[in-house]
């Protein structure tokens, strides 16, 4: 079965899940927002900024024709920040089939009104059939088939079955799961988490210090996200702990490296100025908090976190004060009941 | 409140936390199975062996006598290899005291039987009240005062409160939890797993397939544990993913080298003389495997790891096989209903 596939954002994640489509047997366009770079990667089969090394195959159509690469599509896949999902949603608007398959795989929530992307989408686009795609898979690493796994998600389970049918391969192996929101939660917040993570490396802390801060952040995920909806399972799966554990352990993580710098004493502009790209887990951190904050939920490390990027906190001081709570049992989970 | 407490065992995990109860303020006296050694630490107030660098108080007692060490103690810690504790228990049975509060920090299940070790305790010593530390904590950062966290598991939460008390500080926070078989299963099981991320590592795989093993791998681990009366709660927290984190990603790990070596080309035995300490992953997997027969579980990863080092399989047909398996939904959790 070959499907015609538009991907939308030629950035890391986006190329490689082009070329994957296109080894998969699938007629793919791979659109980027430049046309300078639409033209280079046309030219040299090659994304020497975000994938060197890594043939494109010749059959990928390279555009910046958004009209070319939307119209008549089976699938489109998002594959940009977070923070333009919204508008290249209305972009493409004009140009898609009725009930279209979007597959998006940005992480976060919009600034300001915490909106998941999903909502985003079918804001914009209300007949669409909208699937997050989420789990632990740097671009760089499924580029060069290198075994992963990922979760399809969508309240739409044909639309979910027939993306695992077409994204999935020897070494890309996809499971559905219809908790939409837990795994846009899970996806999001673990971004902040990783943050954490990094400012602890960057203290000189160890690995049972990171590991701490994993387990109980992610824990005070699935706390809020059941607040909201969501499946405990979908937390301890791939969307939620596992691509918690690739994002904090990984220094493909620009998430940790910039926590990384937070913890040497960088101040939060110059840690983002030296990383370079974006930083999700910057403005999902005031997002996380002020959702804890409105539903009620206890999220301590969320709330340093916070505290460290926005209020100037001394990022030991926020470890000390974690460490220093009141005694507790493991299992005072109040989501569970309420 | 200063307690007196006795630690058997005098290698890394047992000597740090040695190290800490005194710190904590209070008496420890610190067994080794080895007149030598006991000697030796207390001469040279180091354990040169274990945890070069790091004094030892010089009021912690060290000592090969078993009647000193166990006799009229708040706390008895045991902290030696899993397959010894059957006899220790028997061993300090004739000293201790009654409705003794007895420690186990020591992972894994008996060969054969495959009791867990509080079930070994309790049938050594009927009326002790057994108690389980376990959790993301290398013996080696816990002797630094890098923040570590830990859960505390027993039926007798009098006990649990009090061990709490006992060893918590401002770099060991301790939690408390009921579900005793939960946190023995993950602390026991997630040794496969390491093993599993180890063996990986050493073929080459990436992050993402690390993240995986891991992920699925305590998704199975908990399906076994909800069958044998374990909380799924349990396997999210310290004692299942923590500890799993930490052992999967740090070079501490006995059994994520021996892994590794194995996933380079070595055969079981060679890559067990090359790591030169107790690997309990190994003898695990056939504990786990046995049970997921017995029980009627599905743990893929368990037995591809039980085909790798007991039928030779080669480890790279192990994943290959993992990631061809059927399509399914994340959410697949039979173990959720029965």
């Amino acid at each position: 079965m070959k499907s015609n596939i538009c991907v939308i954002g030629a950035g890391s994640w986006g190329t490689a899940l082009a070329i994957m489509l296109s080894n998969n047997g699938h007629q793919v366009t791979l659109w980027s927002w430049l046309q300078a770079e639409a033209e280079l990667l046309n030219k040299e089969r090659e994304s020497k900024e975000f994938l060197p090394g890594v043939k494109i195959p010749k059959d990928i159509i390279c555009t910046h024709d958004l009209k070319v690469a939307a119209r008549n599509k089976d699938i489109i896949v998002l594959a940009i920040p977070s923070h333009v999902v919204r508008q290249n949603a209305n972009n493409i608007k004009p140009f898609i089939n009725p009930n279209q398959i979007i597959v998006n795989v940005a992480k976060g929530l919009e600034e300001d009104t915490y909106y998941t992307m999903s909502e985003i989408i079918e804001q914009e686009i209300p007949d669409a059939r909208v699937c997050i795609l989420s789990g632990p898979t740097h671009a760089e690493e499924v580029s060069r088939n290198i075994p992963s796994t990922i979760v399809v998600a969508s309240k739409f389970d044909e639309a979910s079955k027939y993306v695992q049918d077409v994204f999935m391969n020897d070494n890309f192996r996809v499971y559905t799961n219809n908790d939409v929101v837990g795994v846009e939660i899970g996806g999001s917040l673990k971004n902040v988490i990783a943050l954490c993570a990094g400012i602890s490396d960057g203290l000189g802390f160890g690995d049972n210090t990171k590991a701490a801060l994993m387990t109980r952040g992610m824990i005070e995920i699935s706390r809020l996200g059941l607040k909201i909806g969501a499946r405990s399972e979908t937390f301890s799966g791939l969307a939620g702990i596992g691509d918690l554990i690739v994002t904090c352990t990984s220094m493909h993580s620009r998430n940790r490296r910039a926590g990384i710098l937070i913890g040497e004493g960088h101040d939060l502009d110059s840690a983002l100025s030296e990383v370079h790209m974006v930083v999700e887990g910057v403005k999902t951190a005031k997002a996380a908090y002020e959702l804890s904050v409105k539903y009620g939920v206890s999220m301590p490390i969320t709330e340093q976190a916070y505290s460290v990027l926005f209020k100037g906190k001394n990022p030991k001081d926020a470890v000390i004060e974690l460490m220093r709570r009141d005694k507790t049992n493991e299992n005072n989970i109040d989501y569970v009941s309420k």
